[in-house]
């Protein structure tokens, strides 16, 4: 059953191309068109150079009545930006708000589903 | 019927971290174990930093005997890179070697797959 007061929170890059950008809030409708019920909300922020940031795309959501936040990162690398920057802006906003449970998830590249995926790309030539 | 003499060459951006080049390349392992014959090679190339380059990427799979290559952007935006770079790489190589058929497929993010692969990982909560 879905958790109706859990929200999932898409986080990119974030680009100065404006098209990156749109990319990223249109996949954010995408997951809930595919995802439905299974959150309650479907948000999306940005690491750099686009709103919302990564607080301020929690806050939104809390400011909504969410208690939970499961967020993904949508990078491919297990660079410095998912490794450090983003456990350490989520670490910010938990504990402003200590009572919201905030889970960092994988990031996209360490998907299993990844190689099925570029196979299915590959098989489309 | 997997046509033999088809190779997959997957393209990452190439970073400074070994950690990340080195999971491009257990990515294309990867694909291997998960693809089996549907192309007779698999292969990774980056775009900057690391070996090796998009050129040298392809060369070494024709001088093993490919005919045809297709080419898998491992890249989230259709930024500078997706929408330039690789294409202009390729049609180097293309004009090196105008009999082998060289075909520039949808960058990853451009899946519609990404989705339910986002949401697989956001279930895992």
């Amino acid at each position: 059953m879905p958790d109706q007061q859990q929200a999932l929170l898409l986080v990119a890059h974030g680009s100065r191309r404006a098209s990156s950008n749109e990319e990223v809030r249109r996949l954010a409708t995408r997951l809930q068109q595919v995802g439905g019920k299974q959150f309650c909300c479907y948000a999306c922020a940005f690491l750099e150079l686009q709103a919302p940031n990564i607080p301020d795309g929690l806050i939104q959501l809390i400011t909504k009545g969410v208690k939970s936040i499961v967020v993904v990162p949508y990078f491919l690398a297990a660079g410095r930006h998912v490794v450090e920057d983003i456990p350490a802006e989520l670490a910010r906003v938990q504990k402003q708000y200590p009572q919201i449970d905030i889970q960092l998830l994988p990031h996209l590249g360490a998907a299993d589903g990844i190689s099925s995926l570029i196979l299915n790309i590959a098989q489309s030539a």
